[in-house]
């Protein structure tokens, strides 16, 4: 197996450095969450590490952490506004495994393993206004 | 929502007490790894922390960044020792996700997002010899 580098111009590691827009829900020195525009399930946030680790093999402890507590604390959030108890945590590791994105990341999919599979994963984009909204809401309702 | 109370007769609960046998794949002080007894996929791994946390939102950091970095180290070895990129990670969070055992855990499933809800979760355990062996290979391969 080849060792590939992280490439730095994929669409996360441009919404980190600002030179894409994201509809924000969290934010701290070592991770940002925001909307998937593609989503699955409207609903679906993504937690990243500021770190350029492709996949988990690449994560930094203190990255680790930070990504699992910044992800505990969205998964909170999703459930006040939804009002909804149940969220499959995800993260893909290599493209065999259906990563799209080379930057570590975790999915927040309010649905069940059950449902995970049926749809597929989604090309459609969600509307903006919507995901705005749901950002805002996602935001407020983090301590 | 009533504030469920983490239940330590869960099965793994009693694993992490040594009161049922597993095959294990790696342990350090504070996570376990070991087989899953009905797994989707015969090479499907759980990594679990040695704290009472019934799922994210109970998670404490050290157990966040030690799960992880456990996950990491097992998806390296499962990576060797099948030849094969893909991984999926994933937890379930409350019942309404599927899961299943209320202690947090980490399932490091070789699959696809496409393939993962094909098949459901498996009701059948698998040949316990076989398990016992890929347990082996696994913790050998891990440095």
């Amino acid at each position: 197996m080849s060792i590939p580098t992280y490439d730095d111009s994929n669409i996360f590691a441009k919404i980190l450095a600002g030179d894409i827009p994201s509809h924000k829900v969290y934010e701290d020195d070592r991770t940002l969450a925001f909307m998937d525009i593609m989503p699955q399930h409207k609903v679906h946030v993504f937690v990243i590490q500021k770190q350029q680790a492709m996949e988990l093999s690449d994560l930094e402890p203190e990255y680790a952490q930070a990504v699992l507590m910044a992800a505990k604390k969205v998964m909170q959030a999703q459930r006040k506004v939804l009002n909804r108890e149940g969220i499959v945590q995800m993260q893909l590791n290599g493209s065999e495994a259906g990563q799209t994105v080379p930057h570590y990341h975790v999915h927040l999919v309010p649905t069940s393993i059950h449902e995970l599979g049926k749809h597929g994963l989604s090309n459609n984009q969600a509307d903006q206004a919507e995901l705005a909204e749901l950002a805002k809401q996602f935001a407020d309702a983090i301590d």
